[in-house]
């Protein structure tokens, strides 16, 4: 170590964490000719007050401000920030110190922040979702999960009329809850927003006329700023829908949270979606881990989120997902070494869980099982649409499936009686998609 | 391929792309098992209009609508995207495809989006930065760069009022144009933002008084929230600044592109701190390249933007920051095979590279070296105020090293008539911090 350097002064092992530190776990692996020791002296230090060299003063506030590495075991390290680090109520404000300029040190190969511990007063500056779990009560008035919903497909291609007239009505005809805008379906010209909102309100208002339930749509406000982001919301809002959808990580952090003030305002509820999230949240050894950004979006408030589906076409460990099911629908949480932090709520609603990616009927048992719960969203796409006989056969089948798991029957032999079903499993059987 | 699979109808060797195609350069990594024509139909298909399964019906559009794999050379591919996919001017819109579900697909191990050449009708849907190098002349009415900013550290400690009067004045007065915010101090409770903004006009007002010179800061509206964000900007127009600093990241596209809105109302300058970037730009074979970040800042309006100095604290590539920084300076730059597209930014300013990380005087003309330009921000922190005589001899011992570089005249030698100089470079000669 040279010198000019600090960084030792940022490590303190078997420092206990203050009742107001937050902690964050991290798997970090130093570039070669750095000692472990040098390299948590410097994720502490780059991420809270410190630098690379002494200087020639330092302010009075500083002993209160470090943050110190305090726990180690091979790979893994604990980080606890004073609480005072951080601008109060703000998600970009903490980012910036332990999600920041880290991960980009040299001396730091690889690194990985996997969980964070907020403290109950950190977490009570926030609203969490509006809904989030009640969302199954208050918003479908069902006695249970899941909520479904149903993604036309192709992602693109249909106008505001054929998604509406030709997809939505046949979704929601054939029992699913919810019509879900894909992704990367905006504003574009043939299909623009505004027509969009307006055919999907009508057809829903038929629907739920001729069928008695309550039927949502997830539409995608995500836009290319936040003013136009507020003015989407509000058109849905005004439309009557409970729900809007947005592109939580492309939208980025500052989007989230005003989407979360204006449903709180309007009462509504958000879906969102996590396109973008691989980037960061897939190479076990650097970024983040997806339970984190889970953690984070129930924390700002989103009331439900894709977290992965373990069987279906993008990647995600069974182990994970469980960890983060448990994590975003607990109001309290225990740690899993290496894995997971200890979360305590204090309050802040559960948020639910989405499926989705490549399921079909065959594998939804598959789905409940592994989530343990029917507290969730499973979404189907081109399992409801590349169905033979339709798409409202396709939407059918997805019902099917679902009454044949809340019933303990086998779905071969529920299809034996339900035609849909039958069709489906003929069609994709339980394949894996990949 | 199993039989209900479409994917393979999204690969076109050999197709030529239309004018208004968007085409993306990619790096990717089958899974095992997966022949790369399979891998590459997921990647087109997943990003434009596919799914994982052949539909019972498609709608009219569809063809037109398509993406196709038309290049490949081991493992690296080239996408070609209609125009009419995108909503128009929106950055968010367009990320949902080409940066969005497929980087989590199981198919593909690994993946990288290293660069995008937009057409030149989809560039100028953008209005770029307000003022990028024009700063420069229009701001600090220089003849030529670099703009010299020094960033107060500790990166947190400081009231407001030392903060200003203590570090700014100091900085300012040793001949530095600008005092720059660190990435996390944002609106702390023993720095809130409104008092720092107050404090700093005060001193720049002073300081300019006494030297002459035009005096900026950049000071980080990064907040929570939209309603916040624009109110911290404004704070910071009214009080006479022309720049003011974001955390573009950590904010997201849809922070950015609203400050990129509000600065061409005010005609401000927007200074951009990239942290968090490395964790998904950092890993060479997964993610998105830092190139393509820095383009994506610059046609939304970002007007400078830190890319890395290859020889500081902070990771990347000499040839990367080279390519990176032609790019965002150039208004037209070639292909560099498997880095870099062509790009014709049509009309669109050239946007500032910042150097930052672990500089100090002594590595000073080795970045200008680097960059072969001093048209950039050159940003010290901790190699000014760790001087041994303190912060203003430290801030004056950067201004001479760059004026040892102008005049052509080797550092030490440079140092044997300027004091400063020669005391910063006993203190670090030439090392490179990591």
């Amino acid at each position: 170590m040279s010198k000019s350097e600090w960084y030792a002064d940022f490590v303190k092992l078997g420092y206990a964490p203050k009742k107001d530190d937050i902690v964050c776990l991290f798997r970090f692996e130093p570039s070669s000719g750095i000692a472990d020791s040098e390299a948590m002296g410097r994720i502490a230090s780059e991420s809270s007050v410190g630098t690379w060299t002494t200087l020639a003063a330092l302010p009075k506030m500083l002993p209160k401000l470090k943050a110190y590495a305090f726990w180690n075991d091979r790979n893994f390290c604990k980080v606890a920030y004073p609480g005072a680090l951080f601008e109060p109520a703000s998600i970009t404000g903490f980012l910036a110190g332990p999600a920041g300029n880290i991960f980009g040190m040299k001396a730091i190969k690889n690194l990985r922040l996997i969980d964070v511990e907020f403290p109950r007063h950190y977490v009570r500056q926030f609203r969490g979702p509006h809904f989030g779990i009640d969302a199954i009560k208050k918003i479908f008035k069902k006695k249970s999960g899941p909520i479904t919903a149903v993604v036309p497909k192709p992602k693109l291609g249909y106008t505001a009329t054929e998604h509406a007239e030709k997809v939505a009505y046949a979704v929601w005809r054939g029992g699913i809850d919810c019509v879900k805008d894909d992704e990367n379906l905006t504003n574009q010209a043939f299909n623009k927003f505004g027509e969009r909102v307006n055919r999907l309100s009508r057809v829903r208002d038929r629907v739920e006329k001729e069928t008695g339930e309550v039927k949502e749509a997830f539409i995608n406000v995500t836009a290319p700023d936040l003013r136009e982001l507020e003015k989407r919301i509000k058109v849905v809002h005004e439309h009557g829908f409970r729900y809007f959808m947005l592109d939580v990580v492309i939208s980025g952090f500052a989007a989230v949270q005003t989407a979360s003030n204006i449903a709180h305002d309007y009462e509504m509820a958000i879906h969102a979606h996590r396109a973008m999230h691989a980037m960061f949240t897939r190479n076990r050894r650097h970024g983040m881990s997806m339970l984190l950004l889970a953690k984070l979006m129930r924390l700002i408030g989103v009331d439900q989120l894709h977290i992965g589906t373990a069987i279906g076409k993008l990647e995600g460990s069974r182990s994970e997902i469980i960890a983060t099911k448990d994590m975003v629908l607990s109001r309290e949480v225990g740690e899993i070494p290496m894995s997971r932090l200890h979360q305590d709520w204090n309050g802040i609603k559960p948020m639910l869980p989405v499926a989705s990616g490549g399921l079909h009927p065959g594998l939804l048992p598959h789905v409940f099982d592994i989530y343990k719960t029917t507290d969730m969203v499973v979404q189907v796409g081109g399992g409801t649409q590349g169905h033979p006989m339709g798409i409202e056969a396709g939407a059918k089948a997805v019902v099917q499936a679902i009454e044949a798991y809340h019933h303990k029957v086998n779905l071969y032999e529920y299809g034996e009686t339900h035609m849909e079903l039958k069709e489906a499993l003929k069609k994709w059987g339980s394949v894996r998609p990949r």
